[in-house]
């Protein structure tokens, strides 16, 4: 399978261009001015047929605690402190409580990856030059404000399930073979419109042992990418920091799962996903309910999205 | 109606500490560990209630956009900047955006109050003192990572309507009866359980005359808040940056109905909520989707919850 | 004298390249790879000349109080809390105090601009372009760490007391003439690796009247600049936000003099000063101490700078 | 020595209250509305006594620099972004730079504790009780504005130097004898109104070995601290986190030299202070020149302090 991928990079041509698909990625196939990608994918049939997996009344948080000792990435940060309590106001003597937060907040801990937080060198979304959208009081375009309520069919993906191993190791790259052996294991299909997530059991690190947390991760790679693709799918994610496969096989380059699924497809990326309960309860089909902070004009947005059963 | 309320708090006795209800708070009814106060009252019947309610599909969006120039209260602050544009990495040359937020994230925007928010004095929801767990890198008790989602049945209550204005006045206390008229009017009764949300018409302010949004409100007053504890509501929400009325009736007390509901009752509250679109739509009932952010002793989460019909 | 710098700026021809000077105003006259610019002026010559001014003792400081009912500029912000107080620590009970600050720190209130805050389009000083250091984490040159020491004699050029005014107005220009008269009447004369600090009595607007303050500003226009550029300063301070006259006289112009002194001829800027008691004590010659924040790769700092007479 | 102090302590009797100094710490010296403490002791004779001392023009910078990469205690952060350059403005195409800082700012790299910052439990500088000035937007006293310039004569205290040794070890308490065999090989004496800051080797491990640097420290104990107080000096600085010695000997108290300096003598301390370039020229007697950043209601500031021989 590695060897058709390989095959397509190198009929494509250019480096830095073509990564398994066409080279004309622009417009989007949502037209030249649109602004939320698949999200478009969404309609109200496929609220309906979320519904129709709210069977049990089961909730799952698939957002992790964020705290100043989970694993960030480089050099960002997460701070949150507690001011002096304020009052007491009125002869009720109401005291309260406020947090001071600041981080990068959309790309730390659980995070949503917006269309305007990936480019293919200066190019995102629907062939967005960042000259254009990248302002310091928010990006102008591709705001993740855009995106809307993304509720949907959900499917969980349980590789190591398939493999018979408690946790991936950090660089194996999940190949088209593992999805398609996973979901027949779990005899799940993905349709158009829905959201997938890959279970890798890498968040079992997750502030256990953050340096090997992120010094690598399991993930997808460019051929199972282009499969997801292919099927329409409207947001792709993870238990791990990257989602996709880390280190790439090919060392060459960075991040190219990113650049397929987010300026390519206008596909989203969902990142450090709590999904070991859903794994352990095999809830692989579910209703998924999120809609991103409206942060204007941000790259990401925090999160907690729900899966129901 | 008025008089009732005077005739309760009257009868309660000694400033600051009997507001319609009795002195003995605490332990809560869902015992004196217990730090999710009516986030205990969702059950998965209660989630498959929301289901039922899901007909045709529509979401809608509850969350305002989050931008500096949005009302603020107080002191606080929100300050999103997007950082110089990172990379190009690897070949494929991938750039990326991050934003850096400095916010009180939970208590600007759209906001959820956490239990840990509010206090009679020093004592929080359970009789918790806030010497106990107020501290510098996070409450210890009752942070909002503790609630966990809050999929319900939502209500919504379009007092205008009923009171045949396009908005109420600052300072207007929605009374009983005025909760009592609009839920008849739209043949809603609220139940055990619920997400009540309260529109008032003020949001029509939000952005648009900050001033005169921050100086005063419409909301109910004790009364009212008073009839929906018993409800056995699990929130309290409007499109107000107070949800209750501002300034109260009483012109001693300052914010009595935050601590009739966050401590003394466990009741949550939702403020700034955009409502608009769901009174256009004579959506009065609906499927409530809201999960706060995990944020390790925070007092409250940014939101953008959804509603679904 | 406004013909007169009229006639440079005309002369001088393309827009946006020539401004009163000559166009190759890159590598600087300290070498292609300086960073430091006219604070390489500053010898230990420049130090002992300031020693021999402290002939009474008498220190006075030029920074504003932080706080944030300040006036700010655009979407910056600054944010100071108090988290809850840590410890007790020990028998001995240590509690100790911490502030949270989140600011464009360097750019607000009393600031100091460094060489890597103001460019010409992509070109800031020394022929720097913003694609080559402008990162993420940091200026990656001219940060305002490289500045050093700034100790040497310092001027006020009090003009409102040379005009017979207690407070020049919004958008007066000071002249050349304005300058040169005013140090007449103060019987003072600017030398090489001075720093100048020009008085308008418009810090008597801050935290008075901040929609005022902040809406224009006296200042020196191109033609002053020009002078002080020949007379070979180390920096030029003002009490107001932008130093320089807002609006510019030439309404294409948006703060040309920052242009002129910083990248194109390397010399820094002061804005914000607290000038009150050097005008009131008629402290027109001064020890003149401030040492940058050795801040990483940023712009600017905050300061407290010292008079010390 | 150390039994000295033991005997000190022992008299002085109950646990917490007295460490080597009257219980009476309180109104202070300088009566019981002062917020400056030891500031009062410069006079225009220290000032001109630091000037004295300017003999050959050599300035040095006390401070490091700040970058996120620095040692940094406990959960506090320091987080610089250079947002996306804004402009361009005009005809003349102006862009600029700002910084966005997210930091403890005055307790974190090179910084210099105010009287609010330590307590002794409840109790501050003057008795002050943190409930009464303790407050989420600033403190209401002892905030750091209030100190004021401190220019004055400074005196290295070179200890390695006199042990031998090229840096003291984590733990090692400097004892009166050192402080005393250090000054006497040096040739200086302390006078009051004197700045010390103590040389320990110690900073050479910032930002090279940040967990040895932040596991312990060298520097003073009880006896030399009180022995420093009755030299009526205003500032006691390091070249380390904490100044004092970490671990104290007596292993049941935390911080103890801070107690006895800032909120019982209404002392200064300045932590992490760049020494080494003192050290190496022998530069131990200098004027020392810094006032804080007038933060208004801060703990404390960050610096870069000034050393001029």
């Amino acid at each position: 399978m590695r060897s058709h991928w390989i095959v397509l990079v190198a009929a494509a041509g250019a480096a830095g261009v073509a990564l398994g698909q066409a080279a004309n990625w622009y417009p989007s196939q949502w037209g030249p001015a649109d602004q939320r990608g698949a999200a478009n994918r969404i309609t109200a049939q496929k609220v309906l047929e979320a519904k129709s997996l709210m069977t049990r009344g089961t909730v799952y948080q698939l957002g992790h605690i964020y705290e100043s000792s989970m694993p960030l990435f480089g050099t960002r940060h997460f701070s949150l402190k507690i001011p002096q309590t304020y009052g007491p106001l009125g002869s009720n003597r109401t005291m309260y409580h406020d947090e001071i937060v600041s981080a990068e907040i959309g790309q730390v801990g659980t995070q949503f990856d917006g269309l305007g937080h990936i480019g293919v060198g200066d190019l995102f979304y629907n062939g967005n030059d960042r000259a254009d959208f990248s302002r310091p009081d928010g990006l102008t375009k591709l705001g993740v404000e855009n995106v809307g309520p993304l509720v949907t069919r959900g499917v969980l993906v349980d590789v190591p399930a398939f493999k018979g191993v408690a946790r991936l190791d950090g660089g194996y790259e999940i190949t088209l073979a593992d999805l398609r052996g996973a979901l027949e294991r779990q005899r799940i299909e993905i349709r158009s419109g829905d959201v997938v997530i890959v279970h890798s059991g890498w968040g079992s690190l997750w502030n256990v042992d953050n340096a090997a947390f992120g010094a690598s991760a399991p993930g997808i790679g460019m051929e199972a990418a282009q499969w997801l693709v292919e099927r329409e799918v409207v947001l792709v994610g993870a238990d791990t920091w990257s989602m996709e496969v880390v280190p790439n096989p090919n060392s060459d380059l960075a991040f190219p799962v990113h650049q397929l699924l987010i300026p390519r497809s206008g596909i989203y990326i969902f990142e450090n996903l709590l999904t070991e309960e859903l794994a352990r309860d095999r809830v692989y089909e579910f209703a998924f309910f999120f809609a991103p902070l409206r942060l204007k004009g941000a790259s990401g947005s925090p999160a907690n999205p729900l899966a129901i059963r």
